[in-house]
């Protein structure tokens, strides 16, 4: 696991300051979709752009297959807009009164996903989309809800998610299965 | 549906203000645990407490029942801090690195949720269990992570669903069904 | 003199993190109340848990004699909530237009500080009482007014205190005096 | 008593600003100092210089006779600067470790007071003063300690002061005569 | 000129709220750039996508004919991170300590911009060029440098610009007169 | 170069702080205004005073000769107040609407320039005149427009200067010759 710090880095001496450490180029080319989601994020904040240290700014580059889906997720400390490259996504999040807002959203248009709040991206199309995702935070963090929920380690006790999703134990264990990396 | 304003509310003239703005009676009885999830959520933040407004911070208390579980949720605005009253909870929260903490916390311990991230408390004890959570925010949110999945208006999309926990869409109507009010 | 930092905590490296950085058990028991305010405060901030660190909350415990009181003080950097937990306390804040807002509140019932202002908590009742105090901030700092300007080493000077209070220094003298520790 | 709203200051129509929503002559004067603190102190934040509202910053200015003193106080909402204009002042503020950090300053000398923490201004010369303070808040407030507690309308409950203090109610008593106004 | 309100956003009633509040399709198409400057800027802020309103982010697209320039500029309330959509520019920023940190940026490269410097995209290509800029405020704002100093109304005085620039009256007419419109 | 911080800084061991840390005379004599602009700017930041560590203000002396002028500048990370201590100045900022707001502020007076934008001071009358500013930043950072543009190091690429003024290669040497140092 990659030593993650939100609030921990430490600024360079100026002196050793140059134009790479404002530039990025990892977001240019597309990222292998052959995955069992269909999709892959590529990070661009203060971990890969070391002039982000103290700025409240970062970007992420999402590719999807036909079919992939950004599943629904949280940034724990940032919202989100969202730019479409190419393709088409179906888009939306959910408030805290339990609405969906949702939109199918086409090459150069955009959307904003506010803090906190579980949102998902879906190719619904049949060719490839690609999006650029700007956040409010040098490092919003990601977290994927059923991975989270299903895929924890340790894992989260089954009586918690029976109970939470009013199921049977071994509906959940079928959920986990179904989730499983090898599956 | 309530109407609810993240950064809407209006100062009062100072001369309308007194001492009941700053106080708050809501949270000294439990609240009924006789519905599904055997718990119950009573809101102390700037909608019962005026003199909240523009100062980051409000509460809430939680009573369960034996078994009773205060679903995977997000507070999308908020760190919580959990102060146990009366009775014993299993608590914790899913980092972005996908690793649950996790901990058994009597009468008079306090945990920690930091701020966006999953997590839950239930009542794994034979008796009745009471806390109050602390918020940095005026109004933190809430969004329970399988209610705004499965019983949002509108729905989220099914293939939406299917693809995210990889499962048949067979198995997203049980789940609702599962979940639904009248279950 | 302990050595406090507010800014200066740095962060863990996250293998080192686990779930006892978010726990703490220090507030269960009361503390000892022998002491000539008859009351006592036990922090439960970034100091005794290390996971605060970044997040803008904390907590503490505050034990009540009968009689006892916890002097007008500010904390420089929070608001606060407090949540009593057993008895009854005569709470108060005075406002910069010189106002005292005051209740009574009893147990399960809160009361809000805005960040700044003097307030003060006393046990006007016959039997011990405990409350628990929330604040947004991992270091809110507590400064007692009384004893800032009657007890700080070196000392205020005399003349400062005898004007602020337009009295004779005779009588800051005897200020002084009785709250000397060894009083 | 003036209506104070620490956050509800509303925007003016962009055509209706004007070079004098950012100007304030209001401190070039000194103000009387013939009243019992021998000082006197004139804003310049928010409510005088429109233009300051949604930026952080105000100023004040401070006149003091020989022997005057701005009593200690706090600032709920600001760190001051303080920037000697004429004459010389000893200033000092109060840590919450109960340390005093005092020093003579003389004219266009300055002076750093932390945010939220008991300070104060004395004249000790045989000459006028004056000083202009810098505070990083459109609305700093102030409250001074001696007037806060003593001087409150309703009254901080005299056993609550003498617990605090330690006195006699008597002793109490004579301390809010001191500070009457006909005094 | 248009009203421009940095704070004073109402927020909508939650229930006039909808899609389209959190929805923009005005990027997807290039402005026209047959201007002077040979570039255009369309804004995708608070103005536009009333669901940012509170939320610290914001975009917008730059097209560029080949040669068009958006002249060195800052953004008084942002830092900004420039992502290429099509073709190649020369961008940079100058520091505090009057550095000039530039780079050649092709499509699906990114650079940062901190803070309130000033800084410039240039298509010093053959082709045309757009990008897409996102802010960390709902209202970042734009200053260009050359037009703000040369063509303000009422112009900024002319011994100032002189000054400024250790230069003759005549050449600073002569600046005035190149950026006039109708040049 | 000197080697700037913006968020860099570390605190003190508390033990070794004392009031030195909160203290600065460097703004009490007006420095040399023997130079090209009849201008000198002391600043009075973090750099100078540790205590300002985590605190946002800080503050600066100006000291301008007859005809000094401080230039078109930007302050990247603060609102400015400024306060005149002797003779009398004509200052302005520009809005992101291209406006001029301009006042002759004499002793006493103040003005404030808001977060970001271009603005200046200049001396039009025929005695020394001084000046403190105050900002909302503990380092607030300065950006002389015209130094940028046209002495920055590397140079602004001359294309995009050309094209930003609408002006002749040659004139921009023109420039650039006037502000050389040696000029």
């Amino acid at each position: 696991m990659m030593d993650i710090k939100v609030d921990g880095f430490t600024c360079k001496s100026s002196s050793e300051v140059d134009e790479t450490d404002f530039f990025f180029s990892g977001l240019a080319a597309p990222a292998s979709t052959a995955n069992t989601m269909g999709t892959a994020a590529t990070p661009a904040d203060v971990r890969q752009i070391p002039g982000l240290n103290t700025l409240s700014i970062s970007m992420s580059r999402h590719d999807f297959a036909p079919g992939g889906v950004n599943p629904p997720h949280v940034h724990p400390r940032a919202t989100e807009i969202l730019f479409v490259v190419d393709g088409e996504l179906l888009v939306g999040f959910l408030t805290t009164s339990n609405k969906l807002f949702t939109k199918i959203i086409s090459k150069g248009e955009i959307f904003v996903f506010p803090r906190g709040l579980l949102h998902f991206h879906f190719n619904n199309g049949s060719s490839a989309a690609a999006a650029i995702a700007a956040f409010d935070s040098q490092l919003p963090g990601t977290q994927p809800a059923a991975a989270a929920l299903f895929e924890a380690a340790p894992a989260v006790p089954e009586n918690v998610l029976a109970a939470a999703f009013r199921m049977e134990s071994e509906l959940v264990e079928k959920i986990k299965a179904g989730l499983a990396p090898n599956n």
